[in-house]
């Protein structure tokens, strides 16, 4: 506690902004104690914090991960956190939020008056949020929209609206619910003449579903090889057919590219739309899952263990959630299922071992590897891989430039993308995946090599300081690349050309 | 603290989403007095409060408002909050951040080992940020990118950039000195090879400019009518002469727009990029302050009261700032002069004093009023206004359409501007705000009025739950337009078409 000076508790108190983890719980510990009265609520936090610990360090013993190395020791801490702030909605009060940010307003005292007064339509677009699948606890971004029709001569304060919408997705949803709550709560608070809630949610694929195609350029509204759903969810004047409120609130999401039209925004199969699903059912709407053998097979060999399930059903019970809660029968072995796709694997990978190619004339389009002055080009490779420091996916594209020694050696851009998915597929860091590319790539192409990965990370976006659309870049230079400046520029040209092109 | 359990509490602390304010101050100011161990620091805390919502009563007085009208009521306490939140990181300390989140990592020993392995450089692009402009005391906003290249063997935790540039975000800045504290705190706390910061920095007009052109459907980074500044700060191997890495996170800005060339960043009138400077100062760098004797005049007319700039002063004493300190000379008065634009005024505004034209030829094109299907369309008139309950500024586009009665009765865009510009140059909201326009252009074209305003609030988005991106449209129908739907939907179409055509 040396370090902790009054000022400097006030802040962690205050601000999202935290402190050194550590000294953070403490205070939080503390404070809870005294300012809540009674210390059972605060032991009981603190116990169920170190259960989420402990259940965390099965996962990763599951993972055949040694949780003592020093990237992982305190990965532990890091989860339980994410998880508790993940779902603390479960604790909040709208009526605590919205209390206090009612303002009377003369002209909003019956809302639907058309003939005599201005009639009012608030509505707040693009609101960024983020929740966790209640199928399988990874989050989901979503991007929000609200509008209310103000009653009884008084609206409520803007940022509210934002901060309700946040309680209802700080638990375990799906989209649709997540727009129904959102909508009751305003409604029952507020009491406006109507309130109508529109979602965009996104999903992460899971990454044996190989389609993911994503694309670093685009911004989160046009998130490729994402599972995407328009959910929509109204109340009071919204819901009247004469009253033209609702498409009103249509025309203004449609004026932000957002495209909505009655009825169509509502599918049954919403409940089913998480990617782990459509790995054990058919779709309610008609698609059949296609599992080719070799997944059936593979999908045999990583059978979830029956003492991570337990562990997560175990997180599930510390967030205050009931796991035996229909929505929530197999979320823990979906959410394992999830993680063995990061399991550690012994194996090395060796990109000679794979489709090492010669080639009768060097330079030529190869599987998609093209090149471009004497540089073989291998961009946009996608890939999924998981914070080894947060437990969190993150996603992005790598691009691989190389020289060869001898003309006529070349590589297939799928045993890249292989490669790629090799050293993506386990729980690491972006520095090091980059390293372990150019380096594996360097093995065959000594001549030089180049990798840049540009990467979105959920620990980033969805945890604590929520820095939607910020994004990391790393490079690893070896051979030529490191030591003419000319060779670099063109391979970071090409990239640049690839990207605008959208090739 | 009826409402206050010890869940809801612990939320309170770990969190940035508030309870009710006052339930939360409470909280803190309790858990900060048991927890620091001193009372001394939570009643000085408390007491600086006080002093600044003392202040924020002088500032309303000085606009002519009532204070203890319902919408300004608790508008003190909410801008205390917002001002001790906004320059937080005098309080936070970086060592606190970092530590704990260094990582050891093989293949980064030395960092600028180009021969022997792959160097890395790690660069973190697109994080939004918001600070206070010293010059006036405004929020600006930032898209900061930063780069370091480890070294000694060990990476940073990615999100500990964010937090470590957000500390110096929460001061009164300006942009190259926010650029160089960042860097330097890096550097001293990460032990990197080197870190180089690239901030793009926009900081709004000042309403009087009139030059404002805001453009809803931009992004962040096409902000039109704002001034923008570009600035970066270098450290270690980024400033060696022989080292690429500038060059190389300036190539990976490039890939999301970011332009910098060496030695283009830095420019010696960025201390005076704040538009208040330009109204009492000529620029650094030789252009010429165009102020004509109109300006002159008025502003002569909005000398700013001394009890006014004595309570920012007090303000700025109670931040934990020394008003005394060079920069912040003027700043007071700086900011006075911009709230001077918001003061009441008992006059009102009657849209038909202001030039309202028989038009020889109805429907014709009119000083920009354009018609389509009868419907006059005046649409993106730009305003600028201020949220009464924040003292903090919203700004946007207004679209008008209106049908007259008789045929050859019109008004001149420039008339509509002016009008626009009277109603939003107060305290508002922008519910209030669309009511008041709607009924100013109905009192003359009483066939039918509806008005469209799409804005950004900096309360959503500079404070707490920092919605970066999220706008809020509101809409007031009267006479045809609110009973016939279709001229409503033409409406609407004319707003898209024009928002897509760019005019």
């Amino acid at each position: 506690m040396g370090a902790l000076d009054a000022g400097c508790f006030e802040d962690g108190l205050q601000n999202r902004i935290g402190l050194e983890e550590e000294v953070e719980d403490m205070a939080t510990a503390e404070a809870a104690k005294v300012v809540g009265g009674s210390e059972m609520d605060s032991e009981s936090d603190a116990e169920s914090t170190r259960s989420i610990e402990d259940a965390v360090r099965v996962l990763l013993q599951g993972l055949g991960e040694d949780h003592e190395r020093e990237g992982l020791r305190r990965t532990p801490h890091r989860v339980a956190k994410a998880f508790r702030d993940g779902t603390r909605g479960y604790k909040e009060k709208v009526k605590d939020i919205v209390e206090g940010a009612l303002f009377p307003e003369a002209g909003f005292e019956t809302g639907i008056d058309h003939a005599d007064g201005a009639s009012g339509l608030v509505v707040v677009r693009d609101i960024n949020l983020f929740s966790h699948c209640e199928s399988c606890l990874l989050p989901f971004s979503i991007k929000c929209h609200i509008g209310y029709v103000p009653s009884q001569g008084r609206i409520v304060g803007l940022s509210k609206l934002s901060r309700v919408a946040d309680v209802f997705a700080k638990r375990l949803q799906d989209p649709q619910r997540l727009a129904n709550e959102i909508c009751v709560a305003l409604h029952d608070s507020v009491k406006p003449a109507g309130v109508s809630v529109a979602l965009q949610c996104w999903h992460i694929q899971f990454p044996e579903e190989r389609k993911c195609n994503f694309n670093t350029n685009s911004l989160i509204s046009d998130k490729q090889g994402w599972v995407k759903v328009l959910v929509s969810s109204s109340s009071g004047i919204f819901k009247e057919e004469k009253s033209s409120f609702l498409d009103d609130f249509f025309s203004l999401l449609r004026l932000r590219g957002v495209v909505i039209e009655k009825g169509d925004a509502t599918h049954s199969h919403v409940s089913h739309w998480c990617p782990s699903r459509s790995l054990e059912v058919h779709l309610s709407n008609g698609h059949c899952l296609q599992i080719s053998e070799n997944d059936k097979a593979s999908s045999k060999t990583t059978v979830p263990q029956t003492s991570m399930v337990a562990a997560v059903a175990s997180i599930l019970c510390c967030v205050g959630e009931d796991p035996s809660r229909k929505e929530l029968l197999g979320t823990p072995s979906r959410y394992v299922q999830w993680l063995l796709n990061f399991k550690s694997s012994n194996s090395d990978f060796q990109l000679k071992d794979h489709s090492v190619c010669n080639m009768s004339s060097y330079g030529v389009t190869n599987g998609n590897v093209t090149s471009t002055n004497g540089i073989q080009l291998a961009l946009n490779l996608p890939f999924c891989s998981q914070c080894e420091h947060h437990l969190l996916p993150f996603h992005g594209v790598v691009h691989i430039g190389y020289m060869s020694k001898q003309e006529g050696i070349d590589v297939e851009r799928s045993a890249l993308l292989t490669m790629v998915h090799f050293f993506a597929c386990k729980l690491q860091v972006q520095e090091r995946l980059t390293r372990q590319i150019a380096e594996a790539v360097y093995s065959i192409f000594s001549n030089g090599v180049m990798v840049v990965v540009e990467a979105y990370h959920n620990c980033m976006i969805s945890r604590g300081i929520e820095k939607v659309g910020s994004n990391t870049a790393t490079i690893a230079v070896l051979g030529q690349f490191s030591s003419d400046p000319k060779t670099k520029s063109l391979f970071f040209q090409a990239i640049a050309k690839n990207a605008t092109s959208g090739t």
